[in-house]
Parts: C-alpha cells; structure tokens; sequence
C-alpha cells in the first residue's frame, strides 16, 4: 500500500481552528513530505454519528493509499482505544466510539494503535489527534507498516448506526440525515426506493421528484437524487432548510407508485 | 503551458463543506501530485456575479500554468455546457453561465468539455465539480492538452456584466460590490476616477480619501484605494459594513474637484 | 536552515477569504514548490494579542525550517516596518506591531524587510501580505537567506503582553484568554498553580480538576490542563462558553489547599 503520501483530516474542530493546524504540525514533524487535505472540520462538536457519515462520504473518494485521520473523540483521555482500519486499500485512524464504524463489517481488520514509539514525545490529556493519532498518520505515509504502528483489535469494536428507512409495500418512510452548505436536505433513502414518478412528502409538503436543480422555477421545492445516491429535498436557487423548516431527524415519506 | 499542476478550486459550497473534500479526491484520483489551493468556497449560493468577480480577482495571482476550477453552478445537469477557457496562460474550467466571462473578449479561445473519457465513470446529475471538471482539471494538471479533453466551442458563451459606474464631468456615481472579511466596503469605482483630493459619499456621509487603514483615529470611516485597485470604503479598526449599515449594491459617489 | 519549504499563514482575513488565496499565489509565484499551510485566518480583526498567542501556539508544532507568516496588519502602508525574526530555527514574518513579540527575548535577532528587489513590483497601501511578506517568504523558501532579504533591525521592537496571573500563597488569580471552537474556556494559570485537589473558581462557580473531558456526565462543568499546559474550564459534551456566560477577560480563580 505505497505511493501516495495524502493524510485526510476530518475533525469537530471548526474551521479556522488553531487545533488543525496543531495537528498538520504534528504530521509534517514526522513526515515532511505529507500531503495534508483538509477533509471537513465542521462535524458538529462531538457528533460522533455526523463524523461516521463524513468518513463514510470520503472514504472511497481519495485515492487508494490514502490515510485518513478522524479526530471526534470526546472520550480522549479515557480509557477509550484509538483504532486503524484498512478498508478498500485506504487506512483510517480515530477512537473506538463508533466514528470509524460504518466502515467496517464484522469481519474487518482492527488494530488497535499501542505503540508510544511512534506517538508524540509527550502526551496531553485533552488532544490525542495532535499527540498519538496524527504522528502515528505520518508514519504510516512515511511507509511504516500498519503491523509496526499498531497490533490486532481482538476486542468488539464500538459501533454506531444510521437510521434505516422503514420500507414497506406503498411507501418507504426515512429520515433528514444531512444538511448541505446550499441547505440542501439530504435522507437515508436510498436512489432504490425512488423513480421519477414517486411523490414524496416532507414538512407537510408533497413534491416531485425531478432530476436536476434547475428542473423547476425559483424558489418550488423538489426531490431529487443527490451526489450520493440518496433522495435529496431542494428549493430551486433556495435554501430548502429554511423554506421548510426542516432539521435532521425530520422524517420524509415516499409514496411508491 | 507544462510545468505548474497548481489547481485552484472556487466554489459556492462553503467553508468546510464535504464536498470541496469530495473533489480534491475526484482530482487527486485522476493526478495524485496536484498541489490544490483553496482559492475561496464562500461565493453566496448561486451567485454567478459573485463568482465570476472571485475568479477574476484570483486569475492572475496565481503563476502560469495554473488550472482553476470554478463551480457555481445552479444548472448543473441541465443542458447548460462546460467550458474551458485559456486567459494569460491558466486554464478556467467552469459552467456556461457566465461565471468565467468576466475573463474573455469576443476573441477568446473558449472550448466545451465533450470528452467523457477523462470524466468519471458515472456521472451523477447533481455534482459535475466532482464528476467532471475536477477529473477534466486533474488530466490537464497531468499534461493531456487541452485539445484533447475539450472541443472548440462555437455558440456564444453566456455573459454577466458589472455594474459600470456612470462617470461626469462633476462626479462618478458607483456601487459596492463586494464586502471584505473586514467589513470593508469595495466599489466598482477605479482608481483612475479618483485623488487625495476627492470627496466621497456613500450611506448619506462624506468622507475623504486618505492613503491607509491608519491615516484616522479609531472609527472614523475614510474612503482608500483597496488592494486592487478600486475605491474602498473603510472604519479605522472597525467595520464599515456595520457602522455605516451598507450592502451590496448600496451607491456611491464620488465629486470630481 | 534548509530542507522544509513549508509556509504557514496566520491571519485575520478570516476563513474563505479570496485575500489568502491572493497570497496563497503571490507566494507560489516565487516559489512553486512551496507547501503552504493555513495556521488560522479566524483570529478576530485587528486583534494583535490573539494573533501573537497564536503564533506562539503553533511556532514549534511545525519542523524546522519552517517560514511562518503573520498578517494582522491594522497600520499596513504607515510608517510601522515589517520584521523577520528567527525563533528555534523557524522564521517568522510580521508587522512591528507585538504580533511577534511573544516569541522573542532582549537579545533575539531580528531583522526588517528592506530589500524591494524581494517583493512584488507594484506594493499597495492595504495589502502587504500580498506584496511584501508573502513574496518574501517564498524567496526564503527558495533558499535565499534572511541576510538577503532583510537588515538587522537596530530599534526597539514594539511588544504586547500576555495578562499574567496574580499568584499568592492563598490563591491564583488569571483570566480567560482564548476561548475554542468547542467553546473551552482557555485561561493564563499554567499547570504549575494547579494539582488535582486544586479548586477553581470562573464566573460565580466552583468546579474540581479533573483528568479528562469525559470524566464526569454530560451537562457537568470542569477545569483541567488543557493541550497547551493552561488551566481550561470545559462542559462535557457542551460549550462552557455558552453554559456559564464568560468571555475572554473574565478572571479564574485557583485556590491552593
């Protein structure tokens, strides 16, 4: 798994957080030549089911060979261990709370990160992206084997789930389980549950589903299928979550034809 | 035009979205030493205005050879076209809606995307930054000519006009038409149309041009020219879009002496 | 002091801002094989002390050799001069406005920026981020070496201080200084004043010090040692920013048992 020296970083730092730029310090101090990218810092402060989604979302979108780092870890300190996964050629490090978890199937490779050789000299409390999980990322991207950085998780790894839609004979019920920058309300119905005939309803609105943003007038709200193969609420040149009011957790309905 | 694989990204998708992260990987996928620069990701929704002016105001700073990516893009997956336009030796990919014209004359060499060969396998109808141009940004960044991923284009490209400001021989009479993190206040009126000696006007007070952000007290609002070489009006160590209750649009004028 | 070519911005443009991406290429300009990374550009405008504390947050986190840039800039095109200052084998480059001065002792050796042959060939009055440090950074990237590109400064530098803690035989009293994007409440008492029996006092209310974010139930207020080695006040899995009302300035309180 050589060649590329790319090391995403997804976090509940904030955007414009000194703590991300801690961390690219920490990186670029074991391995200079790192390629740092930016995943997202903007998982809401310790949602850890919101960073599980992002990494899900990012995982296969980086080359093989990519390592990413995914700091939600309100635990840090405890008891809790940090965790590597290898899944589809890419290497993911991050707590044992479920972050990493809709990645990985039972039978997954887990290792646990157990060797202070490879951390920071010195160790906070308070910040193990910049002291164990973000040197640890650059070794790896310096060509340090998983094996060395890391021993077999023979324990149950943490897990946490999305919410499945409930599908029956006439309509599949699901739920708003993102909210894009355009406020642009993503689901967990998946592109199967869905054909251009369906009528959906969300907020007490029914719409149709059509396939491209600009498919209506501005301002109607529309269903559509989004980047990522799930049934998407949208107002043309609007933003949906303010025009209807809607959250995640909000629930949307799919009449099937 | 070898040498830089600089590719700058600028988009409405604001900050920390994933999908920035999305297309840096869409990119990296296709040229894994890409050096990409986040030029902004804070074009307001759907402003093509907004971003057009962006793209100008980046297009040469950057060296020779860069690739710019441009996606502000309300049509996306309607039957509005991709174009890649050459402008002082970078390369601008973007929608045909006018967000790239603020670059060309009538004579420019504009092309159209039209080779999915260099695209991803699957194209979504929501997403062409991921699907197509930053793949189409990532090839060129690997060398392929442009001949090769795009096809002259022969219809006439969407365009979006500035305001202009109407000049006189007493005055020039202009707009804001960008606010700064600072709240500084940038106008459409350059610097030709302007001296120490002006008065100026905006929000019902008169101000005077002075030279820098320091040349006043404290919170007293002063008119300089900005860093590109347009009016700007500014509160010393404040903000003046707060103070003096401007927006987008808001007039200005300028008294010729 | 050779080998990185990392950059490091810090700055109060504010995130998304097209001015990091000007500099961004001014700097790539000059040298195209520059690793340029975003310290921060959140610290609040004009806001010296924070962006020095900044500064001094993240000058060793990045290797050796690596150029930091520091663009809080409130008298940019005045009289102040522009400094380089070499600081553990790092280079720093600022206004002499104390946004260094945190770094730096009686006997540091600085320098200021003299050399225009170094900068861009037109210099603005508002923007010497762009025209003059970060041009410079990228020559001292390339390798050119800081007698080049700057002159010992033979002035007194201008310096700003961090508040500092009232410690009595009975009782420490600091204050808040940085608050996070968690909304952690960062203070000026150094783990020093502080062992686990330690009591705390912040905005009318008594907390214990405790190991670890996660060491008491949600909702709860405490203090610890925070990733930088100060006194922080947090609420697990919340914002104490938002929980007990503080801002920076307000006073903490230690008693010694």
């Amino acid at each position: 798994m050589a060649g590329s020296k790319h090391i995403v970083l997804i976090s509940d730092f904030g955007v414009g957080s000194p703590y991300v730029a801690e961390m690219k310090g920490a990186i670029l101090s074991v391995c200079s030549q790192a390629q740092i990218v930016d995943g997202t810092h903007s998982v809401p402060p310790q949602d850890i089911l919101h960073g599980a989604q992002v990494t899900r979302q990012l995982a296969t979108a980086f080359p093989k060979g990519t390592v990413f780092v995914v700091v939600v870890d309100p635990g840090v300190g405890s008891e809790r261990r940090l965790l590597l996964v290898e899944h589809q050629n890419r290497l993911f490090i991050g707590p044992n709370n479920g972050v990493l978890s809709l990645l990985f199937h039972e039978d997954a490779a887990i290792r646990v990160l157990d060797k202070p050789c490879y951390w920071r000299a010195t160790i906070s409390s308070t910040f193990h992206g910049r002291d164990i999980m973000g040197p640890t990322a650059g070794h790896l991207a310096q060509g340090v084997p998983t094996s060395e950085v890391a021993s077999p998780f023979l324990d149950f790894p943490h897990r946490c789930e999305l919410p499945k839609p409930q599908v029956s004979d006439r309509e599949v019920i699901g739920e708003i389980v993102f909210i894009d920058g355009f406020g642009n309300l993503v689901s967990n119905i998946s592109i199967e549950n869905l054909n251009l005939g369906s009528v959906v309803e969300c907020s007490g609105k029914r719409l149709s589903v059509v396939k491209t943003y600009a498919a209506r007038e501005d301002g109607a709200a529309i269903a559509l299928v989004g980047s990522q193969g799930y049934l998407e609420i949208a107002v043309v040149n609007g933003s949906a979550a303010q025009h209807l009011n809607v959250q995640v957790g909000t629930s949307v309905r799919v009449f099937i034809e």
